[in-house]
């Protein structure tokens, strides 16, 4: 019998009923004349959850990493120097993509388990009096790690320079899910995909740019065209699409933005920290380590737990699936074998969360690790029980 | 945002998702020519988890206590007396029936938490020299209490009488979950739903007949209509039904039968041991009673957990419910406020059932009730590390 | 392949998507604490649906016949007298549920075609002085034939006799397509089921009764458990039920209720006007002859079509099923093989029709029958080209 | 209410319902240890479809145009030279997108309504006796027109001039609907969409390369990265992806090929051909124009057809759609209100197409359009009487 456990990797995540059913749709004509009707409140709500007013939303049928693409292609041309940090998996995906693409990337690279060092940032941009860099990658949440990087620092950081290099943050996984604002903290492109906090299936990028972004797009040299902004928002103007859209995901995503904007972005910012405090408090329990270097860095999405020196994450997560039937985040590159990831974004529950928590005690301990049955469990119910509105205040 | 919980009472039960996607079909014609491909299966792999190759399966769209009138107003006539004996609300129930359809009821009740007395059984037979019971009518697994009785047993205790009643189970939350084998223990006429060991949902009652209750329902005087099995077996053995049935259920059964019979219903069996002795394990570290009133009388569908002297139960319901999203068992009639209930059959898994025991936990410290948080959970944990072998060894 | 052909039987009918997306739901908790805030709203919207304040409306799993029986049982005793009439499979049917349950039958037949015979039901309550009539029963819309009674007219026949007898109407196939108004026209029990107009799978009685069918209900001496009103009505007034209600299926009557009284009934009638005069006009086209014997009688939600002398109603049916994927209904008893029916009600479409008539014109050809290809299409589309305003004058 | 039509533009068709069922499942774990048992049978069946079996396929989540993009940027180098056909909005974007990707391209025009022209295509690469043109582009169904190329002469082609360009086939409107062979006709790279003749939403690029396509990926200076085939291949060879895929596409894409290979390759095209024929019979009765400019051009999954001189094609389109829920395909560029499209392909049926060319003649009218209502349905209607197998043999 096939299990009929939710996921507890950091996306996709798992869906909504509302979304499910949402998604079972028939076929429609994206010609139609009144498809416009649906795409434009779509846009308009979808730039909401991105924060953005003066920005334009776009949305592409690719996953995350094509957003990624977009925001370099759009807006930069051969040989430009790129500032970036790399402290995990998908940072690391991101700079080597600007290498590929023909862009000179300068790293600040910080140890996996911290986020942007402003810091060596603000040195950087300092020092670079001609301003020759032309955009600097930020990756607001490294999935890989489970750690949260501090943006409004990082836009402080190129406004105390006084460097006009476009900032550009990958928010795959932190959008819909942590406190992020375009506009206030002067994003230029912003990345995200549809299988994280928007709680779809992947096959969506969901990006957001800034009329300098644009502006720059003028100007950007890079080749593209499936990614191309300006034939997209041109038809996207009138609610249509330069090519045949994703509109199965698209009625999913109506249904997302609903129940994210019914709830309330900060409602939603506050229930996934309540969701990750309860997950964190298991693993001090079990007396383990989180990759994230320090409070200031701890994810809301997502948490990866190094399990304890000779103790093997792979057989944990390998003994979880097959055993239990439970998904849990691998340990990526040079984690590998030495955590697993909880991830606890999206449309999961305290009981939910807890049976992770159980299950990977229980995978724990067949890997020969020497975790309490039900001590982790029992933390997070300590903190579960507290009320929402205690929760909350004790966020601020 | 709305919860995404399963939910753990003791039907309906939790659709698996084969079962789902079966159950969304568009609507077909119940006279095409095709139809019987359908339906002739049907009834035969329906028949199979019955255990019965003499007796006939019939599918009616009711609930299961349909089943139960189908079952008494085909085979008796007004006047007629039945044994049955009272131990819950719902063997309550199938004697209050009787008595409204005009038969003469003898009862031999026992407390709540034991089942079947097969001793009064006995002596109550063996005085009926005239067999003037037509009936004797036992209730597999009383749902409100989480008892299973010995059907078996009583088999024995009718031949042992050579007493010629016909005996009618009420399998509502047995079959397709606990060992039942009609032709094997001689019932004539066997009860079940949709919405409990077949996971699907309510709305079709399964009912078995062997065929002395056919037999007997040529001279019955019951009035009878839409429960009639002659007019249904008439049609049925043609493919088709004498009014419209519920073809979208039945694209449900016909999924749930294909689970089923691929897992094998020994395993079937096992497996809900498994999941049963679990919660058990966790109500004991709690240093908690069920209200099975002993180790032969516990079900391995649901659990009936008495609340500790003091305690409310309705507060630990309702608590679970709205603080967590968790759906559990009421106390039903004398049991009202004294138990909470913990359904463990059906599609559900270890780490769904850990999430019960652990939000009950948090549900019962939430309502004054002093149980330590993850103690049940680790003792639930601790039973499902074993593998399924050694657990079904134990079993054995 | 297999075909997406919709169906144009006379039920079940085609799901909406609204409908079909709220069918597909997981199992919920029939005792939640929130589960009337569900179910309250539902029975108050039923009742609009069947025009009733003053009664109740009832919800049972089962089918239509199960709704008849539901109407007799709870209101009469045995060897009560009924008066009804025959004209169709579903009238006879209903009559001989009646003698079944021990009830005297007086029946005023005519021919097939024709529909209540006001003059005879008019003689034949004004002889019976002692009011020994306790019921009249009354097929509102003959499934079998597609004829449609005359119930405002039934109702003045009794007034005019001043005769007390309750008035019971089988709405099977006309409620919520058709007028229907229960407390206006004086209806003491309506009886429809979930899979015609109101666009469901199978599986729901909707029942209504007065309160003068309640009155009765007192001291109604027919047996009854499962059906019973007062036990169903003691709890839904609660939100509740006495035993499992078929959650799935009411989520979905939610959703179909929602259509029509968005739609607004005047529209939905109006509608199903258009729809059913495209099918007339095809076979007025065709020189071909309906079962109903005149204008008066023909029915909005269903077209039973003789087919010429020597042509064979049953090689058409099974050749648009085989050859086209097109299921038709079929001749029911004495009209098998004579004719073919078209169901128009529900959810259908001036298009799906119109590739109805269009398969029974091929059909009918593959058959010998020898009809103009495209005639009857023509016709309908010329009537179809109508703007919705044109007709709904012409409907009044 | 709004309308259950199915759509008849030429792209995304309608969904199958064991397609639509297998696309609504939870998330799942596109790294759990048993994913690749689904991606690797997966990707060897997509092959069966592309009839490829030296080539590797390649599942993107993006558009056609995505794996348009996907062909180009891995195989060339900025200015070389491709060569290709304009004659319709597809092929015309194809162009243009090499253009602005840096490619020199050499067009061989030739009138919207006829295919590749290989007189031309023979002359031009026979003048490039230095090899300049290092891949040839064609477009195999040109969507805009319904004009089908043939592929396999664009090979002799090649081959008499012994040419070793690279051969580039959009295959978006034929694979999957129209006969296609990759090792064959050696194709170098195919490109489809999951939107058309794989039934599914729009969201998946499915593309196939030859080895020396691969081969040239390795001196292949375009940039790319999201679309690189060397990233995805290494990783989908171990059943896995370097991002995040389209989970939920995809388990629908394994029932779309289950479909396919079920019915089989050739009965897949032989039924597009039914279909389309039936389509063909009704534009002659109305002594109306399609644009493919002779009977060698004519496609099996899209007609355009020319209304008449003076009639507005967009006024009958907008008035199918606001009239009758019917979806037509428009006229595009400078077809614009000249032609609407039916399109044929994927999950429809002879009744299906029938409601859209009867539709098409009511819309007609209504704009004014002198077309005898039922004629062209009548003409569809006599060829689709035609068995199957006599359907197959007119094919031949």
């Amino acid at each position: 019998m096939p299990t009929q456990n939710p996921i507890f990797i950091p996306g996709p995540t798992n869906l909504p009923e509302a979304v499910r059913r949402a998604l079972d749709v028939p076929m429609e004509d994206q010609r139609a004349p009144d498809f416009p009707d649906f795409t434009l409140p779509l846009f308009a709500d979808l730039k909401r959850v991105f924060k953005t007013e003066a920005g334009e939303a776009l949305i592409f049928p690719a996953s995350g990493t094509g957003g990624w693409e977009a925001a370099l292609t759009n807006t930069l041309s051969p040989g430009d120097k790129v500032l970036t940090s790399r402290f995990g998996q998908f940072s690391m995906l991101w700079a080597d993509m600007c290498q590929r693409l023909g862009l000179e990337v300068i790293t600040a690279d910080v140890p996996w388990g911290e986020g942007v060092p402003l810091d060596k940032f603000a040195e950087i941009l300092g020092a670079d009096k001609g301003h020759e860099i032309k955009a600097v990658l930020a990756c607001h949440n490294e999935t890989a790690t489970g750690v949260t990087s501090d943006i409004p620092g990082v836009r402080r950081v190129l406004d105390d320079a006084g460097h006009p290099a476009l900032l550009f943050v990958d928010g795959v996984s932190s959008i819909a899910s942590i406190d992020f604002r375009m506009d206030e903290w002067g994003v230029d492109c912003a990345v995200s995909g549809s299988q994280k906090g928007f709680m779809l299936p992947p096959g969506l990028a969901l990006v957001a740019v800034s009329q300098r972004g644009l502006e720059a797009a003028k100007s950007a040299k890079l080749p593209r065209c499936y990614f191309d902004f300006e034939d997209m928002l041109k038809l996207n103007r009138t609610g249509f699409f330069p090519y045949t859209p994703a509109v199965g995901l698209m009625r999913g995503l109506r249904a997302s933005l609903d129940l994210l904007l019914e709830e309330g972005l900060d409602n939603v910012f506050a229930r996934h920290y309540r969701m990750a405090e309860g997950v964190r408090r298991a693993v001090a329990a079990w007396d383990m380590e989180l990759v994230s270097a320090g409070p200031q860095w701890r994810s809301d999405t997502v948490s990866a737990i190094r399990v304890p020196e000779g103790g093997d994450a792979t057989a944990v997560i390998a003994g979880a699936y097959h055993r239990y039937g439970l998904s849990l985040g691998t340990g990526l590159a040079e984690l590998s074998g030495k955590v697993f990831r909880i991830g606890h974004l999206g449309s999961v529950t305290e009981l939910m969360l807890i049976s992770a928590i159980a299950g990977a005690e229980m995978a724990m301990r067949d890997a020969g690790i020497a975790v309490e049955l039900g001590s982790g469990v029992a933390a997070a119910q300590s903190w579960y029980r507290q009320d929402s509105d205690t929760v909350a205040q004790a966020a601020e």
